[in-house]
């Protein structure tokens, strides 16, 4: 039997990275993508793009879609439009791409009341440095993870409607629990933001105080391992901003985990205990290819 | 007039990653190049690669050398043989490529008595992932710093041979404070190290700490932002070990001016300031380009 996707039309609400790049994949698998957009400017460039078959900015675009994608930063997926939510078929499929997901399905399945069945809280996990309605490419989702969060009342075959949408693209489904996904993406996506923020303050303020050549010569010098180590903590703050507001608490307790591993390694410099230090590092060297 | 290393034969002690490329790029230039490597089939692999016009095993390849280029791990440079202390030409000019220069000019200058004037310590700044024999490669060091600490008797002649080998190299000449050198790559290059450590750890606790399907599922979703804040925490230990072994009293400077920085952030988080923590966020994204 044809999946959902290629049954009826597909609504994607948002043409920024994610919502592009599902609406190029879509269209080149021969599917319908009906696209709902804020701004008439980017409606114009949507269609000079070819991301979706029909793009507007009347909500009434997304009538007799099957599935609808909604594409949105967190913040307007947390606090969605009574004319959005208006606009959804009653029937359709209903998912989101988030990167936080207890709040989200917590929101979603209070808005969507004795429906909430068909919402099914997701998390495709593929990014690039950007953002905006030039930002979506072809096979964004390729061998990505694509996590959904069902709750105890997400319907079965919502479920797998999704799940078929994911596939379809090539990426990675995996099913998980929602706060198992915050838990983990706080430890993974959202600690590494403020670890590599606090790194740019530091070799910024730690050069300041010790005056002189040394504001220069940081600055001068900082090469190819600052530069990795830094880039999620030199990104968007407002993807910052919100992924500490929305996973505090998961943030939290992975701050307090860091903490406590830095000051190991730190008492190992302080009491040159160098034997300690080596088998620390070769942990760390030995842990990394676990995650890659 | 032409430089040093255009008119006398280069030596070269070691074939690592810098030696190895050194020895690449003088050869290219028409430069003779000897170079010292300590087992056998290091040098019957170096011959084969033709990282050097001679090499050997014997000290005695650097007699008739006029520049000789210490390319050794930070531990030999700190203890160097007596067998290579005596076949060093007692004219030639010495440089090294420690990424700590406090302690080795102490050493170097010790040793050397009353010829200190012609070791001249320098850090080219070019790493790659890889280390050994097969590492070596052309053009290293075109477009990287090249940093060089003069100590106060220091000849000017020598520093002046030194520079003119960098350049011919592509590299981009700083000469500062031995000092100051240190507490720059504290900051730039061996705080990092730690940063992303801590950041490996804490990820692996944390997610065992929580036990059920974390561990499994940090792992199955970590991707670039992990692995590009990881990457240095998770390299070779002895690097690290050497790092703040001999440049810890300025690694710990750094660690404390990170604690604060990472503390602040915290409270921004735990006192759900946003505002203030979106402004801290926004400062890193504008100060991440004047590193880079």
């Amino acid at each position: 039997m044809t999946a959902l996707w290629q049954r009826q039309p597909v609504g994607i609400v948002g043409l920024g990275l994610i919502g592009g790049s599902l609406g190029l994949d879509l269209i080149a698998r021969g599917a319908e993508v009906r696209a709902l957009v804020h701004r008439e400017a980017t409606a114009v460039r949507a269609r000079e793009r070819r991301l979706a078959t029909t793009v507007s900015t009347d909500p009434a675009v997304l009538a007799g879609c099957g599935l609808v994608v909604l594409a949105l930063p967190l913040d307007q997926l947390l606090d969605p439009s009574p004319q959005l939510l208006a606009a959804l078929p009653p029937d359709a499929v209903i998912t989101d791409v988030g990167s936080v997901k207890g709040p989200v399905l917590e929101v979603w399945q209070a808005r969507l009341g004795l429906t909430a069945g068909r919402f099914v809280a997701s998390h495709p996990m593929a990014g690039t440095a950007h953002a905006g309605v030039e930002a979506g490419e072809v096979d964004l989702f390729r061998g990505r993870p694509w996590v959904a969060t069902p709750g105890v009342c997400t319907d079965p075959g919502a479920l797998e409607a999704v799940r078929q949408l994911a596939e379809a693209l090539g990426a990675h489904w995996i099913s998980c629990d929602a706060a198992d996904h915050d838990q983990a993406v706080a430890l993974i996506s959202h600690l590494p933001v403020l670890v590599s923020a606090a790194l740019l303050q530091a070799a910024d303020h730690g050069a300041e105080q010790a005056g002189g050549a040394l504001p220069r010569l940081v600055r001068a010098l900082a090469s190819s391992g600052f530069a990795d180590t830094t880039r999620v903590g030199g990104g968007n703050p407002e993807l910052g901003l919100w992924m500490a507001r929305w996973n505090r608490q998961a943030l939290l307790e992975g701050l307090r985990a860091y903490r406590q591993a830095l000051m190991q390694l730190e008492q190992q410099v302080e009491g040159q205990d160098w034997p300690a230090l080596q088998r620390s590092l070769a942990d760390c060297q030995r842990l990394r290819p676990e995650f890659l």
